[in-house]
């Protein structure tokens, strides 16, 4: 842990409950959500080479994919002053020779990078369109949320000019908008592979969506079992916690998942 | 009940465990199952009206409608065999001025009825593409298993020109066809609005989605609660009694889902 990274004010660190690693949050600014955890955690990513993460923010899952995998990982952030927090995150964990943070306009980057050169790629893009309703947040918080910056399209064929041929691409999304993102992925080459719905408790509806698409792949879908988030009594559920703190047995899953 | 229906060597007759409705199955032949039982619960339907059910089968589906509506119910089916098949359990249950069965190819359809004549349509169609694979079965449960009367493509474009706009298309199919069916129905102008995913037990993959699209709808889906057929005892959870014997209350619904 390297303590002399400089905070400004109303950052803090926080833990986030794994490998010791600590990011840099602030509630003005920007603190990341359960979804980049789980996000984090489902996506499909090779044991070396290089993976991207879109849309980075303070650098959550860049952070989180260092305990998964070898391999180098960049993010890239639109936003200086989130850029800047996750540079500072990713110094503050002493992790500079594995995670590059780039700061910039994801619609732009193969233009630097050149096309397929990722192995994975992995997105928590805006969820909200724009449909010219009335933003009244603050800058920084209006663009991780509303789709200012760039449209679902935008984030799908950035996606696909970055990912190698037979890489994947993971992206965390809202149900609401299943429809659009599995008929862009497919009309961009991205063949959705596996998908995973979040559901706040069991018999509630999901509000969240986990997918993960193949570059290039054939149409053939694995509906995996429901994330349940809390349980009847309103505590998180095992797998929950396991993904959290990484402790619970893939049985424990089962049996708390099941009904 | 009208008694006078004549059974075929082999055929039976069946208890659909509702409203005392039976249905002439046969092994050799036809029998329904649980997916279009789900489908009919599942449907979204108008309470008059016209509804048509493509690939109807012995008429399974029409028949469990009519506990649900006062509309017109049609059926439409290619295979001769079965067409009568659900003609004689349309009599046997005396339903002949609720329900009508057409003897036909769903892709002419529209060129008998004219365009956009139906407020609501389901579909149980073939599951597995061809391939070119060697089907080995007879041809009564090959056609109804594999695409060899019509394709995904051309179930969605019938369903498209046959529902007036406005009017709703729900289907049952395999989850791995997912990303087919939502680009194909986008492409067609049915948006897909309400999903559900049926699930073996609750820590198991779905094998099973039900879909419910609107023709010419906003981009807006409701991921709803996982259906979970059976619970870690290997018995039929609350819901699907429920909707096998119409018995069970929501509230108890709720509770066996709950994690």
């Amino acid at each position: 842990m390297n303590m002399n990274v400089k905070l400004y004010p109303s950052e803090r660190t926080d833990d986030l409950l794994t490998h010791d690693l600590r990011i840099i949050q602030s509630d003005e600014v920007f603190s990341f959500s359960m979804d980049a955890v789980l996000l984090a955690r489902f996506a499909g990513i090779p044991p070396k080479g290089k993976i991207l993460d879109l849309c980075t923010g303070n650098g959550v899952v860049p952070l989180l994919l260092t305990t998964r995998t070898q391999a180098a990982i960049e993010g890239i952030e639109i936003q200086p002053r989130l850029a800047d927090m996750a540079r500072r995150s990713v110094v503050l964990n002493s992790l500079e020779d594995r995670i590059l943070i780039r700061e910039g306009d994801l619609r732009e980057l193969v233009q630097v990078t050149g096309h397929g050169q990722y192995d994975a790629i992995t997105v928590n893009p805006p969820y909200m369109p724009l449909n010219g309703s009335d933003i009244k947040q603050n800058t920084h918080h209006a663009m991780a949320r509303h789709e200012l910056g760039c449209t679902l399209e935008e984030v799908v064929q950035a996606c696909t000019r970055l990912v190698r041929s037979g890489g994947k691409v993971s992206m965390v999304h809202r149900p609401q908008r299943l429809g659009e993102i599995i008929s862009l992925m497919r009309e961009y080459r991205l063949e959705p592979k596996r998908i995973r719905f979040v559901h706040p408790k069991a018999h509630l509806e999901a509000n969240m969506v986990l997918i993960e698409a193949l570059r290039d792949g054939k149409p053939d879908v694995r509906l995996l079992p429901p994330l349940i988030v809390y349980n009847d009594q309103g505590i998180y559920c095992t797998e929950l916690m396991s993904i959290y703190y990484g402790e619970a047995p893939a049985s424990a899953e089962k049996k708390e998942n099941g009904v």
